[in-house]
């Protein structure tokens, strides 16, 4: 009997009654005919409870402990759920990370996982009993203490378990139906994808777009599990539910995408990202190792660096070089580079905070050429100008203005095609 | 090194302030030189909410998963603990009931502890490390699934652990500093005792004296292990904190109760109940196997009798047989028995609700004679009078009319000289 995995997050089982409302989606798959794993969150509000008695204990705070304190919240969600699942007819038990074991490593506070050992799960799925799992908690076997995986880590614990039980699609129910070609707030005709490829939502997800965490798609990416984002919110029982057509977003193999177009869609969707800020270090000698001389220090200061451009040098002495990092630690990366002046050797450093990265994402993009030209000729139409690029194999990062940042996605968005 | 246990109940850790206290009373002993194992409650409220949440879930919840989410409140309270412990410079961790292992039967909601192994804990407490052991909880192996050892089951896990590790000294933090002669609410002089024995203690907490639970002075006085009753609300550093004499009272042993005084104390306390009905039936055919046609029934209907007083009957036909029971189940009591009337035989079934059962408890009365004509003297010439008496080796019980409870509880307590 193929099993499923449906993962639910903190405002689907944030009270009883919409713990119910999950219990009816569980059951509908039940009736259906699958074997199912739940994993469920902590009831919203209640992480942030438990991490604020933590810090007011002590602001330098064990890691072992704190695991300790905040994974309860999900072990409370999921003895709920079991329950109220039980009070509808469906056999269920609640399992914690200790339980089936999720091994991770001893990296409390984000933990990774290890191994998923589903041999217990699987026996008692088999025996026709919903599995409802504690999320974003785990053990560290050789000390035996309880573990949890950092923010998201619901969404990686469901992955994990689908791969672990061979399971034919995990189902990520969320406040948002889906994926969509871009945020809907800028432009009000993106639509939602039927289908993206674990390498398109890899780079929405670290584009900006919320809706799963980055490790939880590499996860999925790495097991090949199909993993279907969609809405916790509506009528458990309505009739589109029970297919995954019209009812989500699926992030799925390159290949299951191609099986299921005519066409292939060149670009997939348009992110963007506007908490990024610009760095600019001009006239720095051209020589080996000076890329490495700029780098090491932001990384000694556990500054997080982006985009990355450097051109080639016009007299064979000097170039530019122009990379961006979080605002928020812009004024420090100014201030490194500053300090390493005469190791660097440069004229001057400047940036700006007022910018955001444009991307153009799209599997497709790796058989078409002219995609990357034909965003710059269309912005260049409505007179954007264009601060830096990047590309890769799949996506095109262009800089500009914050400004523009509404009329570069809405001019994108229609370019190629992804209007509604 | 001595090791000592320490158990704090929900109104000790009810929020981040009061743990702080907590840990300077741990702090305290530690710097005394034990080794401390300490045991917790949740913070007090929350076993009431997640209490709440289940029954909500569903009104017949599975007990295994009811275990699972209230266990929860426990496991918060030990790691903040931890946490505080640290932030005072003293090395800790928490213990959660499966990782000990505190193994107990499969009784969920109610589940008693079969064995708990000291072993890991003991190495941790050699190393110099406080162990917090969340109260309250356990594991069943066989099914690795959790337990809890239901209501004032975090005093049975604090004796269990001290038995485990064979501690010198259990010491119950509360709200009270101790376990006194009677009510003080009752009898203003009442005293509290230095030392009781554990018989004595089962005596006065079945009857009422609400400091500890029965069943966790049963386990101490199986495991000889020596129980302090003390406040938690008390400066933690002040001078007397440090000593047994003076903070609280001793449940031990008789031998170190006679080791200690000059001379013993005949009574050690007096207790009362008020929530008990007596229940008599008059004229009842005095044949052998008549006590078992009265008393089956009743326990067929889960009706708990207290008192049983039968008389010979002095015509060798017929006796009267007086007993007592929980108020809530005296008409229940008298339905049970009316419907039985045919096979047991007798003429009326009458009773009260309005008596109260006085005790005179004291290990010394063994050795003393005319304990009990004391105090019906002493009664008699109050004008009270007495409606049934039974006595057990170290209990006179005397049952009388409810309105002179206040009257006979201050009466005996002068009379064995047990005012301050």
């Amino acid at each position: 009997m193929a099993r499923l995995v449906m993962k639910f997050g903190g405002t689907s089982v944030a009270n009883i009654e919409r713990i119910r409302n999950v219990a009816r989606h569980v059951k509908r798959e039940v009736d259906a005919g699958y074997q199912v794993a739940v994993v469920v969150s902590a009831m919203s509000g209640k992480t942030n409870e438990l991490v604020g008695w933590a810090k007011e204990a002590s602001a330098l705070h064990d890691a072992r402990e704190y695991d300790a304190v905040v994974a309860s919240g999900e072990q409370v969600t999921s003895g709920l759920l079991a329950i109220t699942l039980q009070s509808l007819g469906v056999d269920a038990r609640s399992w914690q990370g200790w339980q089936i074991p999720i091994s991770t490593d001893d990296a409390h506070g984000s933990a990774r996982i290890q191994e998923v050992d589903g041999t217990a799960l699987m026996a008692r799925l088999d025996a026709g009993e919903v599995g409802v799992i504690a999320g974003f908690q785990g053990i560290h076997l050789p000390s035996g203490r309880i573990t949890t995986l950092g923010r998201g880590g619901s969404d990686t614990s469901a992955v994990a378990i689908a791969a672990a039980i061979g399971a034919e699609r995990c189902d990520i129910y969320t406040d948002v139906d889906g994926v969509y070609t871009t945020d809907p707030r800028v432009v009000p005709k993106a639509k939602r994808l039927d289908r993206i490829a674990f390498e398109e939502m890899l780079e929405m997800a670290s584009l900006g777009a919320k809706v799963l965490q980055v490790r939880s798609v590499e996860l999925a990416m790495v097991h090949q599990v199909r993993t279907f984002v969609r809405s916790s919110f509506e009528d458990p029982d309505a009739p589109h539910m029970g297919t995954v057509e019209a009812a989500g977003t699926l992030i799925c193999d390159e290949e299951e995408i191609v099986a299921n177009q005519m066409e292939a869609q060149v670009v997939t969707g348009i992110a963007f990202a506007k908490d990024e800020a610009q760095v600019s270090i001009r006239r720095v000698e051209d020589k080996p190792g000076i890329a490495a001389s700029v780098f090491v220090p932001l990384a000694d200061a556990h500054i997080n660096v982006d985009m990355i451009v450097q051109n080639v040098s016009s007299d064979g002495r000097y170039t530019d070089i122009t990379f961006t990092v979080p605002t928020a630690d812009y004024e420090r990366a100014k201030d490194v580079l500053t300090k390493a002046k005469a190791e660097i050797g440069f004229e001057t450093v400047e940036g700006a905070t007022d910018v955001t990265k444009v991307s153009v994402i799209g599997i497709g993009m790796r058989s078409h050429a002219g995609v990357a030209a034909d965003a710059f000729k269309a912005l260049a139409a409505k007179g954007i100008n264009i601060r830096a690029i990047t590309t890769s194999e799949i996506k095109i990062s262009i800089l500009i203005d914050a400004a523009y940042t509404e009329l570069a996605v809405r001019t994108l968005h229609s370019l190629y095609g992804l209007d509604s």
